[in-house]
């Protein structure tokens, strides 16, 4: 955590300089390096980097605010972007709607804190971006009365997969639990509530949990202590949402997954991962955020452990000249993520949701979707992925996905749903790599 | 491999004595031992064994005239099963269709070689039996020119996913490929070939695979041989249908599975695992088969690599006056998976299909499934099971579901698609036993 709020330029210390020039810039979390619930073509980038530079981004959890003793206070970058008093608003634009949204500005179209953008010099549509996850550590609570520790919340929300198919009263209902993480491999559930109502410093009243960045005080919301008293949970730490900026639209909701990334809400996105980018606009725009320390595959109630981490990431720009046919870059038309020992696929319900479909893309998406398209695009990528990056024949690459490839409810709760097809790479004789 | 072929009393060996009487029968796969294509209650048993009995199963696949001198020569019980000329055909009834359907009798509605069913005393509707997995290895080949090795083979079939979304001509088409076992934890590609047409002994000439143990000769379909030559298939031996027989139709097709088992395909029903079924039927009436030498989540094409294995299982018979409410019997109304770390809950299209769809289930089914709707019932299935197994608030179950638990597509080419969520057991502080 850094004590300065903008970003400047961090000793390479022991990272590798392939180039012989290779930088490395951190980015602080502050009102002056995030943007909040949306990916933007039009948006300044906080920084400039070259291929084969690093980026440190400091990464916010949006729902800070369900505990901000452990989640906010003591935190200047946190309470920088959190800022919302009747006078003043430091982040105003929250999601990709309009200013004058009755719910506050942005409508809540988009709900994550992203930081960044970071242009990547020469980048241009057309090129991959290979954004590699060298490091990821938690942020630890700034408040003297928690110090060091780390926290998260979950959020059972109104997007969330079971809010019309609950069992106990009163329905529906919106209940966060807050859970600390041990220092390590789990996180521990803490107490729960049931969430709401709050009226905002705006004096905008919020049924539900419609906007982001409100914050509560849990106290009043009679938390329950010792639930979930059994259990613990491994940690997955990961990005829920890293990507690009797409070109289709000049203001793009967070929520939705796209060809370019984002909300992917895969948990394999963590440390030691790769992940492979289309490049949409020029300069790329990465932004990254909405961190999550554990999720299981379909994030079924529209959130998963949010906790705020920081990561440090290499970038490499793979200009369209440069990339073989029958690479695996030559097939980067989605996400397509590498770990130790997988390939991993990403379907979604709608591959290019601005695109496929028209003009209200934003809206509907959230109508549209089901586990039966995505399924549908997954097992497209990933017969298309082994047909022209290893070469199989159509029938190899059937044979093959039913014998060995495992497919995966990735979220049912980001408006574009998605599936993942897992591909290991010990398949493959030759390391697949 | 036995050299009988009816059942009979095998020594207990170094097995557990737990009961002081247990005993272990032998069921040699053969015509006298397998049914093909369906489950009945109205079946005379092969065995009857009492609660703690191991018994062992010899499970022929379905498809081994895919490559009859690699699957079925020289194999004294392969052969009784398969055997079928003009003038006689040991196993008529083929599927749970009518006997003078056009394609065959019993018409392929059901297509696996089961062996069974056991009887279990004194099993009686509500009660749920336990089957323990003990052991899996595979069938070794009796045909001299290939001694002792194991091959296995996969049909891209006119039922796959994949069957009316290709790419290549010509369109749609089936194909089969055969692979090896190494002897160690992989599979190898060997040939494949475009199946069919092929007239069976009978006169019928079949255009498509629509009717099981069609023997053919590969070499009239001009193999292609070094296919998938980078690859080898990580080995997950499993049962692809284990199950007890269900009380809602004389006779039931063997390829959608129900709330009684059967037609699973979820690769984690292998060695070390262990299944609870309901009983559906006085007896309950256990078979298996459909031995799969590996699969990946979604069984994509239709098939796995289909091989004949033998496995050791312990029946135990838990009556259900003795069943404690909380515990995990109190919620088997489902198949539900104990493996060594974890529990899974297998979630339906249509969860007892026989019941839901009426009349005409064993045909619409096929119309009627979903990845949605098997994703949904997932859901409810693992709430519930938090809910009563674990004691959790719906609040409780529905946070650590987002955050921990995996749904994946289990199969989506078996009439009723499954998903199924998976529960790590290193969840619970007390090993969630």
């Amino acid at each position: 955590m850094s004590n300065q709020l903008t970003p400047y330029q961090a000793p390479l210390g022991n990272l590798p300089n392939q180039t012989g020039n290779a930088r490395h810039w951190y980015l602080p979390a502050s009102d002056r390096t995030v943007h909040w619930g949306y990916f933007s073509k039009q948006l300044q980038p906080v920084v400039e980097v070259s291929s084969g530079d690093y980026v440190t981004l400091e990464c916010l959890t949006h729902q800070a605010g369900d505990d901000p003793a452990r989640m906010i206070s003591g935190d200047r970058g946190i309470e920088s972007v959190y800022h919302w008093t009747r006078d003043q608003k430091n982040v105003k634009r929250r999601g990709a709607g309009p200013m004058n949204a009755a719910n506050g500005a942005g409508g809540g179209q988009g709900v994550h804190i992203l930081t960044g953008p970071v242009r990547v010099q020469g980048a241009l549509p057309g090129d991959v971006l290979e954004v590699r996850i060298l490091d990821m550590y938690p942020r630890p609570c700034a408040n003297p009365e928690y110090a060091g520790r780390t926290f998260g919340t979950n959020l059972a929300a109104n997007w969330g997969y079971h809010y019309h198919d609950l069992i106990e009263d009163p329905k529906p209902r919106e209940v966060v639990t807050i859970y600390e993480l041990d220092g390590g491999d789990f996180a521990r559930p803490l107490y729960n509530y049931r969430w709401g109502p709050i009226t905002d410093p705006d004096g905008i009243e919020h049924r539900i949990y419609d906007y982001p960045g409100l914050v509560v005080d849990p106290e009043k919301y009679r938390p329950k202590r010792g639930v979930l008293r059994n259990v613990r949970v491994p940690i997955r730490p990961h990005f829920g949402t890293l990507g690009v900026a797409p070109k289709e639209a000049d203001i793009v909701s967070s929520i939705p997954p796209n060809y370019t990334g984002g909300n992917v809400d895969d948990w394999r996105i963590g440390k030691g991962a790769t992940l492979y980018y289309p490049v949409s606009v020029e300069g790329a725009l990465l932004s990254a955020g909405d961190t999550h320390a554990a999720q299981g595959d379909s994030e079924l109630c529209g959130t998963a452990i949010e906790s705020s981490w920081t990561g440090l990431f290499q970038l490499i720009l793979h200009k369209q000249r440069d990339i073989a046919a029958g690479s695996h870059l030559s097939q980067v038309h989605w996400p397509l993520l590498e770990t130790h020992d997988q390939w991993v696929v990403h379907g979604f319900s709608y591959p290019r949701y601005l695109t496929d479909l028209g003009a209200n893309a934003q809206q509907e998406i959230f109508q549209k979707s089901s586990v039966d398209l995505a399924m549908r695009d997954a097992y497209r990528k990933i017969r298309d992925f082994l047909m022209q990056v290893h070469a199989l024949s159509e029938d190899e690459a059937i044979s093959l996905i039913s014998v060995a490839v495992d497919f995966g409810i990735t979220q049912i709760v980001d408006g574009n749903w998605g599936v993942h097809a897992s591909l290991a790479k010990k398949i493959f004789i030759d390391g697949g790599g």
